[in-house]
């Protein structure tokens, strides 16, 4: 690097190995395809804008301004601001007592995520998630020099005794799981299952990492506890919550909880990254969380999903080969289809496209042994005449992948 | 880790060896005592919330929220928004032409440091910075297994030979420096400089990291082109700017401008931290500048923040010993006194705060070799009245530590 540069050869920043050839990436690609205008996309998890509850939010900003202007617009805390931990302790005592104190805010959960693999992660740790799980989560983590790892799930999600066993073989350093609605299947884990991957990751006193961003977004009305809430199980989880799905994305705040020493930690690390999160932001939520009824916003989103699930649901069973495996989600954002021995997913995308009509392929969401006749079908940002005419159209794009 | 436990110990999360030992800090604890109400502190890089242009940004957020709603919630791209990015590459373009392809939004600088730690830095990689330097950058490069050199500075900022030197010693994979009313030192390196540095840096073909979150609060209104801008060095420079310390800092927005492939690193690299930067806060940084006059703005600020200069210097200078240096910035935020020989100002500052007056000991912002005689103070945070009542009262300090 010190070799006297006398050549006209432009410059080139030397990049880390971390992000060696990933100047792009083919889900980048497969998202630009997407965006093009005459395609209906299943492939983001983007909610539907309409449904956002922006007068709320609007009156939110204004309030925060002109009530505490000069202290929204001035540095905060890393740990995040008072009110809006608060807010989130209160929320989350509903299944599991909460101090403010044991919040964190982060700017948004893809944030809470890096902060919690740049607190606990060394290169070449182990990290075992669900197969198949959330891309995001494991580029986090892989760019700490992680070794993920994924573990066989059911309907049910991940099985407790495939965990014990990976957990036997592999000694990892925590385990990753979306337990409710989970991305990318929209399935959810029975308490029963909860409490044997609980009474697993006690045993083998192996952390969890828990994300939880989909919870709330229930279309039976039930909701399920987080793992966190059984017994043991507080102190031994980092539990992650996003306003993303519920409130807004662009606003980016989420939130962890966790306790003890690891609390600390958290804090610095979030500083090392970023300092703290936007001051206006987190007021702005927190007075959303003290005013707004969250609840009976999210019940109305919840009841538009439901209607567009239903909508998907029927829609792709007949279109969907023999042998194929769809999920039916009770809450969330995402169905995921395995079309079955023959299909590649990501291969039939361009006639999709063509067509029309994108998904994620689900290739991307397995850490290892892909199943590449997956694909992942967000349900939220299209009604229901959409996504019926335009599952229609993946149908005949299917079709043609079988008589292939 | 996987021996069962079946004792009644307390789980405990394994941290990582990068925040290992980094719980606490006594910088904390340092803002913790400047942070009593009886106590008048220098410590922090605390703008002074009566300047904010509260009315300005209100109308801002307003104007976006009612305009652009929808968008300002919704998800945005890991590079930023448009409108941001084209204010960016306008303003810089006075001095460096810039396209707003070429411009990395960010939450903060700090996030941007962070992010090209992530993208550029391997462990035991070497960072020269100057001597002394900005200590949470020198974090930021740290928890990425850098190894961070100081090199040695002069009244005109960092010495061109002995960069030239350290860079031969040590094969660094980057140099940071903060040429303009640097922190802590409050220096700016002359042109003469700049370009001396400059051709060091061509010719060994390091790159070069160049932070400029001041440069604008110039108080003499001469401000200084980035050595991004001198021959050959755009496209070897990754430059930094904030809105931190122009219009916000809890609104957390800041810019990096670089050009070529590195560009699509720092945008992965952003994406695994962080996703993006809250949309919101973005559009509404992007309808300030276009319309706010921000130069305005800031030679207000700048004016007033002279005043408070010229008070502390004129305060300062009786109370130092004999064959102390201080320096007097001719803008930014901070003035950096070197008390010399037998003082100790981490050691002295218990009694400072006993008395009511607190700064930042200048070790903290030593990589190696510091000088514990030095303190950093920021003069922008109070009143002249109040600063020239607190140096007196830091005078007496001094006095008795002398006397010691």
């Amino acid at each position: 690097m010190t070799v006297p540069d006398s050549s006209q050869q432009p410059f080139r920043f030397p990049v880390a190995a971390r992000y060696a050839g990933m100047e792009s990436s083919p889900l980048k690609d497969i998202f630009a395809l997407a965006a093009r205008e005459d395609v209906v996309s299943f492939a983001g998890g983007i909610p539907d804008p309409a449904l956002f509850a922006l007068e709320d939010v609007t009156s939110c900003y204004d309030w925060v301004l002109s009530h505490q202007g000069h202290r929204a617009l001035q540095y905060g805390v890393s740990e995040g601001e008072r009110e809006l931990r608060e807010q989130a302790a209160r929320r989350l005592s509903r299944d599991l007592p909460t101090e403010a104190s044991q919040i964190r805010v982060t700017s948004g959960s893809q944030e809470g995520l890096f902060v919690i693999a740049q607190a606990l992660l060394e290169p070449g740790d182990v990290v075992l998630v669900e197969s198949p799980t959330y891309l995001a989560a494991v580029q986090a983590f892989s760019v700490h020099g992680a070794r993920i790892i994924g573990v066989d799930t059911d309907d049910d999600g991940v099985i407790a005794e495939a965990l014990e066993e990976a957990i036997r073989t592999h000694h990892p350093r925590m385990v990753y799981l979306i337990p409710t609605f989970q991305n990318p299947t929209g399935r959810t884990m029975p308490v029963a299952r909860r409490e044997a991957v609980a009474e697993v990751l006690r045993r083998t006193d192996v952390p969890l990492v828990e994300d939880d961003p989909y919870g709330a977004l229930s279309f039976s009305g039930t909701t399920w506890a987080p793992i966190a809430s059984l017994p043991g199980m507080g102190e031994r989880t980092i539990l992650l919550n996003s306003m993303s799905k519920l409130m807004s994305p662009g606003v980016r705040i989420g939130w962890m909880r966790a306790e003890g020493p690891v609390l600390d930690t958290l804090a610095v690390a979030k500083a090392a990254i970023s300092m703290q999160s936007s001051v206006v932001d987190q007021l702005t939520v927190a007075r959303y969380l003290e005013t707004a009824d969250l609840d009976a916003h999210v019940a109305r989103v919840s009841a538009v999903y439901r209607e567009r699930r239903d909508a998907m649901a029927s829609a792709i069973a007949p279109v969907l080969p023999e042998g194929a495996h769809v999920t039916r989600p009770e809450g969330g954002m995402f169905l995921w289809a395995a079309l079955g021995e023959g299909y590649d997913a990501q291969a039939m995308l361009a006639d999709a496209v063509e067509a029309g009509v994108a998904y994620l392929p689900g290739w991307s969401f397995f850490a290892d042994h892909a199943d590449r006749s997956t694909m992942r079908l967000s349900f939220v940002t299209h009604s229901p005449a959409v996504i019926e005419e335009a599952i229609a159209r993946l149908g005949e794009v299917i079709a043609r992948h079988r008589a292939a």
